[in-house]
């Protein structure tokens, strides 16, 4: 396919190079063009404007956050792209956002697709995300290609964009959670003076298998932070998301606002950039340890 | 091995019978006599009192609670029982009761040993617990075959008795917040019109594999919390004992206190016989539904 | 004075009101002019657009949230606006939108006054409004008078104007803290057979002086939450905003996370509209009640 | 009137001097029989037991807890205690202990008050307690000159003694979750360069009066927290206890969790004894400050 794809992040990068090696035609953006050196090794080609790559059979995007998304995705840029493109936006943003762009796209003919992944940027390396596409089905099934190239899975979820989103972000909600409450069960059975890998070694053997509890465990136990898999700081902006989606539908999640305000705690103690591990540290300095 | 077995609950007799079945003879006490015909049926001896139970090779006990087990082993229990026995309790305690029985034990010269067990009623009948063992790693030694008539795997951790309390109850605790969490997802997606079951798929085929996550929320999803495999009654008892271990650490789980209300709301609204699970309803009618 | 005023909810129409009394030319301007007919036939003189009113001395503005003022602040109104108009903000907005509209301001040569006040429209009738002033001292003692005609006591608080929308979302998370905490005391006091009013007796004629826990005490005991003093809508627009001024500084508010969850329930359940007291019967059916 | 008192700290020493001023004959109780000697210097006579100081016409009681309170009044001293022997116990202690002693007492025909007490060391000192009263009108009437010789104001509540705890329990968690409120709103106002004494002037001479919010409140702005008037220590104490009243009528109490949290971190970083608004300086280490 002939696609373009706008945002050279850890994230981003990763999904470039595994399309190509797919043998996709990519024309790349970012806003610091020196990012896409090694791409444009692989074989894409630089782009110097948005509007550049929003042309195509598709343009994907994999930007930071809303503002930095709000800022690319114009009304200009919507207005000149050619009707019948898809876009398909990957990154992790607000369901209210989301929302918005899935209106502002139809008003214009552009097709829109949500498609947030999960996994670390070890993991898109890898070409194994997990993707969780929502809106029209037939612009997914036309972009599945690429989905392939860089998941090991794609999920249908939802008629409507903003969907996928919430998924997504009830995801990381969870994520979150699991991580708080690993941290406060550590602070549990070291204040009785038992070794945490040893309590965590029950538990990820019998009742919670899988990477989430052995790895964010194994980095509390150890008290190794860095370097990150997933930053603290990016944590507390999902966490914010999901209690913003909830609101909408006026619901409360108080999990939530506990892990939030122990994000907020671990960026305010200069721990932003330190893994979402870092809860541990925040429910140890609780204990006064 | 000549043992005695106090408490035929749910997990106490579906351990009697494993315990039979493996060779061992066993004398078996319980408040209801009445509850132990189907063991005495498969080989058990009935026993009038509880000193009865207490000889042999070792005894075990499987009680409610606190409560239960202090008005069974009393001192005068204890003073007759003969030297050298070993005590295993099983049941869930509070770490205060275990520290306190720990004592007591030695000081008459009965050997205690705390070892509480992961698993519901459906995994004691298979006969493949996770026994968490606590106290002198000999007694442990002696006592292991019962261990494997019971259990897939038994952890030795600490080198206290009441160590053991503290890991079940951190990981009972894991549990609850797990279960609480997944309830608030739920009543997050579905706000947004998503299918519960959908988001399941999602988070169990990736993240969050293992029993805990697909069968407590296939409970949420289909709103059906009976017949309850770990009743919230428990659960509630079970985070009361997990906070009151972390205060005699002086060590917050805010957590905790999250899990424990909603516990306490659903046992308010009458729920306290259904599954552990109906925290999915707490959460959903926090949100007006 | 010569002023003009934006905005004739319960609040501005009182305010207005008593600036006619004390003397004062007004221009008014809403959204729905048909609610400027008493104050029309007070003397207030009725203007077609917000641009008629931000002429004169000063405006005032007292506009319902973040998005309404946005909607009549427009870049292109401070355009025209007269160079050395001042432009007194009453409302409670976001912090963050204080802080725009201080740099916006500036930037047009308009002064801009953050003035939120203290008080529901009882006490914005009776003339007796506390008032938080924040910004240049000048311009606030060119509106002294004005602000003479509606409040009993002018508060300057900090150099910035945003700092005044500080110290007014402190002073109402406050409140919400303080009703949402009688609300749990009365299910406490209640679920042990005592009479609410008795509790209240109490701590108000000793620690607890003042109209709050008087007045929003009784309506819990009464479970009388209509008609509305202070609306739980309103309520939880506060919190939030409260919530966002505080994650700015990133500085974690766990109470009012709890406080804004029980609003949430409240609007859930329907019960928006009524006052914030209702806090008191989320707090009971928490309990079952 | 001939009466015994046991407890001798801070609070027991400050009534009975005021007992002695008002005439009455006063034995005095303490486990360190030295702290009487200002009692007895007074005019006050020590007696080497509790049993003989529980005689005459009533005894009072002011020890430190639970446990201090279980130590002295045993099975023993209750069999031997007069007939018709009032005991008014003043100490904060649990509602369950208060319901089994009322129990207690009444099957050795020894009649039992509940008499709870609002206010500081200070207060008691000045004889300007105020009293909440539970149990048997009779015995009431008959202490009250008593009563009146400690405190301004004695409420009389409910039918059972256990009643006047829970309402001691309800106010302290009030007081508790004003100071924490207090603390956070400090974090939010200073976090955006505003003095925190500033804010308190708006609030105190405005919504919220009384000696709680200004007193608390200067500790918190001056970040003095010693010497203490309540010690950090003790209010931990009653938010477990007033938790524990709310967990037997089954209401979850949100607040009064996160206040209990905040107190554990104090203890846990060595501010036991410090005043209860150290409660300020933990939400601002939360905010990394």
């Amino acid at each position: 396919m002939d696609i373009g794809f706008i945002g050279l992040g850890e994230m981003g990068a990763a999904m470039v190079a595994n399309i190509l090696k797919a043998g996709h035609q990519v024309r790349v953006w970012n806003r610091s063009p020196e990012r896409a050196q090694p791409l444009v090794d692989a074989g894409a080609r630089l782009v110097a404007t948005p509007a550049e790559a929003f042309a195509g059979d598709a343009v994907f995007s994999m930007l930071a956050d809303d503002a930095a998304l709000r800022e690319v995705v114009t009304a200009s840029l919507l207005e000149h792209a050619p009707r019948g493109l898809i876009h398909v936006n990957m990154a992790t943003i607000s369901v209210a956002l989301a929302e918005e762009l899935a209106t502002a796209h139809a008003s214009r003919g552009v097709n829109y697709v949500a498609a947030p992944v999960l996994g670390r940027p070890d993991v898109a390396t890898a070409g194994k995300l997990t993707i969780v596409a929502g809106g029209p089905a037939e612009s997914i099934d036309r972009v599945q290609p690429v989905f392939d190239a860089i998941g090991q899975k794609t999920w249908r979820i939802g008629s409507l964009p903003q969907q996928a989103n919430v998924i997504k972000l009830a995801a990381n909600f969870m994520l979150g959670a699991a991580v708080e409450t690993l941290g406060e069960a550590a602070a549990l059975v070291s204040g009785h003076g038992l070794a945490i890998q040893d309590f965590l070694d029950v538990i990820t053997s019998g009742i919670f298998p899988g990477p989430v509890y052995a790895g964010y465990g194994k980095m509390i136990a150890e008290q190794s932070y860095e370097p990150a898999l997933f930053k603290a700081r990016l944590g507390l902006k999902d966490l914010r998301l999901a209690l913003a989606a909830a609101d909408a539908v006026t619901t409360p999640l108080p999990i939530a606002s506990v892990v939030r305000d122990s994000l907020l705690e671990a960026v305010a103690h200069g721990d932003g950039e330190k893994d979402f591990a870092v809860l541990g540290q925040v429910a140890a300095r609780r204990a006064g340890r």
